[in-house]
This record gives C-alpha cells, structure tokens and sequence, in this order.
C-alpha cells in the first residue's frame, strides 16, 4: 500500500475535485513516470478517461473499475470523424455530470488538436482546463542524450508536424524560412515524409551534411537512435528500417551530443 | 500521512537509486504540481540537491534535513562564472559518491544549460542522467488557455531565447527566417528586449497586426496575460508594466485562444 501510494497508484480520499467538466491532460513520451503529479491526480478523480493510443497505458490500468475507460485507439472510422465523435463524447459526458479526463500521449496543445476539444467544451458551455505534458519533441531527444538548445550551438529550436510533405495545399509550413533558420528542427509524426522534408531543408539552402538523429519509441523499452544527415536519411531509414512513432532532431545538437545507437 | 505519501512528499524506503552520479531534473514552469513523478522521485534519492531561482521552491521545503542544498540563486560573480561553479559543485560532490540532483525551473535542455553540465560530468568520468521538466514554452501558453498549434491555424512553432537581441554578435538567431515563418514564435527571457525583438519581425515581413501575448508568472498566483500586437507590443509592455519572468507569444493562436487578461 505505501509503494501504491508512493507512486500516485492509490490516493487518499479527501479533497479530491470531481467538479463536473473537461480536464485535457499530456500524458508525454510514454514512460508513465514522465507524467506530472497533476496528471495523475487528474486520473485518480475522474469519472470517465478518453485515452489515445499513445498515452502512457500502464496508468489506465490503475484506473479505479468504477471509471469508465473510453480507448478511442479503438474508434473505427477516418481521423476527422474520430476527432468528432471525441468531441461529440467529452461533451455529452460532462453534460451528464461527470468529470472527464481526455488523456493523451505528449502534450495536448503539441499537434494533440486539445483546442479542438476546448472549443467544443466552449462551444455547448462545458467548463475546462489543461494539464501540460512533456512535448516528445523536447524529451525524447532529452532522454537519448540530445539537448534541443546548446550554447554557442542552437539558441532556438522548431517544431514541426511532418503529418504533411512539404507542397502539400493544407501544409501551413514555411519550408523555405525553415530551410534558413540557423537552430534545431524537430520533426513529430514525419517518419512517412522525412526523405521530402529532408530534401526540401536541403534545396532551401540548409547544408546536406547538416545531423540528423532519429529516435524510435523514445523512453520506451524499445528506445533506439538512428544518426545520419540530411543528405543521407533517406537511404539510412530504410537501411534501419525505421518505423513510428520517432521523433527527428535535424542540427548541429546532434554531432554536440554524440547519441550512441 | 496517506496526503504526504499521495503527493510524493513521503517515500517509501525501498527501490530507491542513491547509486553515485549526477540526475538533469527539469521542475517545469512553477507550480508544484507540475513536475514528473521522475522528478519528485528524483529529488527523494537526492544526497545533495542544487536548484536554481526558478525551480519550484515548495519542493525543497520538503526535502529531507540530511539533504545538502545549495541554492545557487544565492551564488555571487557572473553567470558565466557560476555556471562555471555549479559544474565544479555537481562534479565533485558526484565523486565523493553522493547521488546528485541539479534541479531547475522549466527544462534543463530549453536553454537550461543541462547539456554544459551533462559535458562536464562527462569530462570527469561522472555518470549523468536527464529527467525531462515541462518547458514553459509550451505549458505557460497552455495553462493561460493558449496553444502553440492549432489545426488550420499553425503547423509549427519556435522557441528562442530572447536574452541576445537582434543583431548582437553572439546570436545564433537568423531573425529574418524567423521573420518569414507561418507559425508561433514563443519567446523566452525575452522581456528586455521584446521591443528590439518585434521590430525586427515586422522587419522582415511578419505583419505589425500579428497578436502577441506576453503572460507573466505563469502558472503561478500572480499570472497575468497582456495582449497586443507586434506593432504595439512596446508601448502595451512599458504601459502595463510586465516584469520578468514572462513568456511571450507571437502568432495567430494567440487570436483563436482569446485569452483574457
């Protein structure tokens, strides 16, 4: 019971918030000690959690059985119909009284579309809040050994959906001005695209021998680092056979860092 | 009792890693709530802790008395000479054989300087480890109801230090790229110079109408969130007082949030 108490797996019964409402909550990279105190406290006071498929599951195991566990990893459909009915769901929940935790992996205002859910709860009059999580974008290369920011290397870094290729007519990137920036890129959900965003950093002026770390399943079990260049990622992951989730880190933090394989 | 241990202020004595070495712990942007499980986990094993101004001070209230804590908030000379010190400090007591956690506010590898201590414990044969803190680039916004992305609106965001304005020799920051993106610009330690900063955006071809959110002691009481544009924020900063410490937004999710004062 102390070990279970320690680590936030049982709490004590008393001020707890079951106010009825919406509270969005990051869950980050995967490893379930890299949530926040808040985050698990939110869990333990929900009545209902609607968890994505990368958030950290060994905490929907503690889950009390009287909590109803919605898994929309399991919601057929196409993503925008999904995304509806989420909305559609964390509405009516809190309509009925409920608390509701919509728990994500990574942070929910990170490509996590948790405004989405926050305009829906202000749209039916669903009171909300947000708990951040740790963007992958800044602790997955953290936990390989890869620092997003380096004296008199990066004093700034972007972040980037690669959900997109460069050209694509939704795409709201700039890939010519990122092409220009002098910092570190990370890439979130571009393991699909990386070849075109490489090439496209490349032909914006960015030099083709520039590093690129790829960390697969970071601060999980299967945690691995691929390093290779812009001019050379594209044959390199399909040599590794790499495959998502990954998280890329394009600069010269990489070669400060030295990430072992 | 049962409270303490809930929250992590009590630990269990067992499984805990007091081997030697020295632990990155990331405190995120203030409220003590906010920190990782790792984290609180973290400074429970700690034989010596160092913490900086900005990490969450609650949290040392609760260590241990056996626990050595040097605040090197109190630290006299330059920044270069204690950062220079605290590298020294974290080393040597690493190799007397204490398990050493060197906390911070925000993330250690967010223009934390963790990478210059993971460095100097890797000169000296010391075994270092990064536990990842919630950047206040991403949770401040979040917890003022701002999201750094937001679907149809921004794809990507940079985080910059604005501690080097526009055009000083030192900076690494090609600010007329950064000009020229789409996305959100988040700016950090960026008070003093915000109106250099916006000068040189509109410069290079950001509109003067592009809102700007500058939110001061996030997640803290005194949270305040002023709102403006690039072309005003001067005067709005200089008319409203913002003091640091203080996160600044720039970019049209600043519109959609809406945020309030």
């Amino acid at each position: 019971i102390v070990a279970g108490l320690r680590d936030g797996a049982i709490t004590a019964p008393h001020d707890e918030d079951r106010t009825p409402g919406v509270v969005l909550v990051g869950g980050g990279p995967g490893d379930p000690e890299l949530v926040t105190v808040a985050a698990r406290r939110a869990l333990s006071e929900a009545d209902v959690v609607v968890a994505d498929r990368l958030a950290p599951r060994e905490l929907l195991d503690e889950l009390s059985p009287d909590v109803e566990l919605v898994d929309v990893a399991k919601l057929p459909r196409g993503r925008a119909a999904a995304q509806e009915e989420i909305n559609r769901l964390i509405v009516a929940r809190a309509q009925e009284g409920k608390r509701v935790v919509r728990f994500k992996g990574g942070d929910s205002f990170v490509f996590g579309r948790g405004y989405e859910e926050a305009l829906a709860c202000e749209a039916a009059g669903v009171p909300w809040t947000a708990i951040p999580g740790l963007t992958s974008a800044v602790a997955v290369p953290e936990v390989a050994g890869i620092p997003v920011t380096h004296r008199g290397v990066a004093h700034e870094f972007t972040v980037i959906s690669g959900h997109l290729p460069p050209g694509h007519p939704e795409s709201l990137v700039a890939w010519d001005a990122v092409a220009r920036l002098r910092g570190t890129v990370v890439l979130l959900m571009a393991v699909q695209n990386l070849p075109a965003i490489a090439a496209a950093l490349v032909g914006g002026g960015r030099p083709a021998d520039t590093p690129v770390a790829i960390v697969s399943e970071g601060t999980m079990p299967g945690e691995r680092t691929v390093v290779s260049t812009l001019g050379s990622v594209a044959d390199d992951m399909e040599r590794e056979n790499v495959r998502p989730p990954a998280i890329v880190v394009v600069g010269e933090v990489v070669s400060v860092a030295r990430p072992h394989g």
